[in-house]
């Protein structure tokens, strides 16, 4: 299984992509319901991330590794520890994905009943967030003095005590892992709710959005980069990626042959269960009749079942066209066509101001990201948009994104502001 | 920091090593008692043991790894997970070293104001252990069919939901990770308490012993070998493994000068420290006068205070000799002379029933294995008592210990015996 992780990993260095980044659940969440459909799910037995990267970490050089963790599951000191960590054995290439998980199932393994409601896990996540920064400042890049003379392997005075003292954590510190090669660990977050905003506005990096329609990436978009300056921060300090899921042919012809050969693969029963998360079982209803409206209050991700739901109104989908769109691209915008109408997609909505840069999901690995490279990226190269070689050493530096500048040095200057 | 990590990994397995093995605490745990001692020592910034060992598993082929984690701040399923898929990646070359920590500080890092009291850590253990034992099991060995035609990826009669409910957990499971390789990862225990052998018994493939005379070890030996039928288990099926600090030469003086120089380099205050968990404070008391017995109801770790005192009431050492002693090899056996005489040693305690084999814990990095490696191996070899090449492939194969049956296996065959 390393192997086959390992081949698209050194397949996206080779191509010089940002990164590789992995999703996460921690348990196997989904029915089966439809009954038959668990059997058919290959999202249950999956290697855990960050083991799985930091193998990785060990075979590549460049490529930017972005693991999933919970907020609602961990433990702030293993994270903020961990994900340093896999940073200094990459050479500053880390990154965390936050996430609040959705699934009762995922609490079941962690000796609760359900998960947490909603507003809990948002304010859990915002103070874990902050603990793990704050962790990550432990110690001043210039600590570790190893003097050979005296045996003193750190200066003291650059060694920060925590102390933090929340509502969900008390966490003394010091973590037990030096600076980051790249300030800190790129933080990462996906929520598309208030607080998730909110969250991403004040500590993220990057942003993974998915959007169908331009207009509504184009106000998320806005949305997130508008709270930067409530927290001291540049519009340019926060990348917003959009998924995008590429089916591109050598003729538009060929990539309409491809992304109809893909949807006929897809099993009903597979189909009804991506569909059982946002509006239950369907299985009693016609596959070739109307989505019925979802119950919100009852739903593991209301986000995503209103969006379906909308999805196939203003389509006019049924059941069937619906779930072979998600079975697809789940939520992520698709575009199916040749190598030109891939970049011009993408480039008119990164010049419209809904994206900064892409996060390539492909229907399937390793094709999916073979085509990609193969056809799309020459086209990109040939606009200018995108990289010959990579600008730096650590993926904050692929990025452009400036080192964060430690909570303790900003107290001792003053300096509220990200130096850049 | 990678780097030096790997040479040892590759050094160790040109060697035909059985492992490598990481102890772990999870944050700085010491104090700065005597001042000036913590910015001294070296153990306050390290990698984390699982993704260090996750790179390395990348990087070698057949050396086993064994990371220590603690089951006083984790959860079960993080745990079972995590080493579950090192046990991927690797091939079957994980183990778990089971630790129950014995610090406030690390209590610190993760909201509780102090430790678990001893009996609570060591209940929790044990639970700790069974719960991930049953989520290694959650996948039979051959249940991951993949099936094209069908789009069936696993025949689910054998997927097994643990339902664990307990007085520490409920874990509802299944794991979202298949069966390891080698059954299970393998398990490491080396508490020598009561409870702690109770549980090396019970679940263990291994233990770490730390005793420095031969009565004191062959006692231990016994005492957990002879707990192993009370669980149906046979003789052979856990090793215990002996620590041990070999300081060789290739005369006994060249030995000796090294055993002296080394010992020359440890820092009085640094000697201190050594001695604070165990003792407290000495910095009043002379360093060439006797060693004062331990207030044992407040000490961190019971057991070393115990030995520390207990050696130094035998051997009648100062404060200066006892952290000396334990500067060069904490509570290990250590042999300083010719490879003949650490081959002699080590053979005369092998066939006196004190171990099954040694835990090599080099004073100094990398060039204690590497003597260990270029001058005793070729000697242990002369005399047939160490590989001339791996057995297996996974690093139960290599210890030529049995492969656990699954509980769900035991259950339906009315078998609770190991397959051998």
């Amino acid at each position: 299984m390393l192997r086959s992780f390992l081949g698209v990993a050194q397949t996206a260095e080779r191509a010089k992509f940002d990164m590789l980044f992995l999703a996460d659940g921690i348990g196997v969440r989904l029915d089966d319901k439809p009954k038959g459909s668990l059997c058919r799910s290959h999202h249950n037995v999956e290697l855990e991330p960050l083991t799985l990267l930091s193998a990785l970490a060990a075979l590549t050089q460049n490529i930017g590794l972005v693991a999933t963790a919970s907020t609602t599951y961990n433990e702030p000191f293993h994270i903020a520890r961990k994900y340093g960590s896999l940073d200094q054995i990459s050479g500053g290439r880390a990154a965390w994905n936050v996430v609040t998980s959705w699934s009762d199932k995922e609490a079941w393994n962690f000796s609760m009943s359900k998960q947490l409601d909603y507003d809990t896990r948002y304010e859990r996540a915002a103070e874990f967030v902050d603990v793990v920064t704050g962790l990550w400042d432990s110690w001043d890049e210039d600590a570790f003095i190893i003097d050979k003379e005296t045996g003193v392997f750190f200066d003291d005075t650059k060694m920060h005590v925590l102390d933090h003292v929340g509502k969900h954590f008390s966490v003394r510190g010091p973590l037990s892992v030096r600076r980051s090669p790249q300030g800190r660990p790129i933080l990462v977050q996906a929520g598309v709710s208030e607080p998730g905003q909110q969250i991403a506005a004040q500590h993220c990096d990057m942003v993974f959005m998915a959007k169908n329609d331009l207009k509504s990436a184009q106000d998320y978009y806005a949305s997130v980069k508008d709270r930067l300056e409530g927290y001291g921060r540049q519009r340019g300090d926060l990348l917003m990626m959009l998924g995008l899921t590429p089916i591109v042919g050598r003729t538009r012809q060929e990539a309409q042959e491809k992304y109809e050969e893909l949807e006929s693969l897809i099993d009903p029963i597979v189909g009804l269960q991506l569909l059982y998360r946002s509006f239950g079982d369907l299985s009693h209803l016609p596959l070739d009749g109307p989505v019925p409206k979802p119950d919100l209050e009852n739903v593991g991700l209301k986000s995503s079942a209103q969006m379906y739901y909308d999805l196939a109104q203003k389509q006019n989908l049924t059941i069937r066209q619906l779930y072979k769109k998600l079975g697809m691209a789940q939520e992520h915008k698709t575009v199916v066509g040749t190598a030109e109408d891939v970049a011009d997609e993408m480039q008119s909505w990164f010049e419209a101001g809904a994206a900064d840069g892409f996060n390539i999901t492909p229907t399937h690995l390793p094709q999916g990201i073979d085509d990609f490279v193969e056809l799309v990226l020459p086209e990109l190269r040939k606009r200018g948009l995108f990289r010959e070689e990579y600008e730096g050493q650590t993926l904050r530096e692929n990025l452009g994104l400036p080192v964060p500048v430690s909570r303790y040095q900003q107290a001792s200057t003053g300096n509220k502001l990200m130096a850049s």
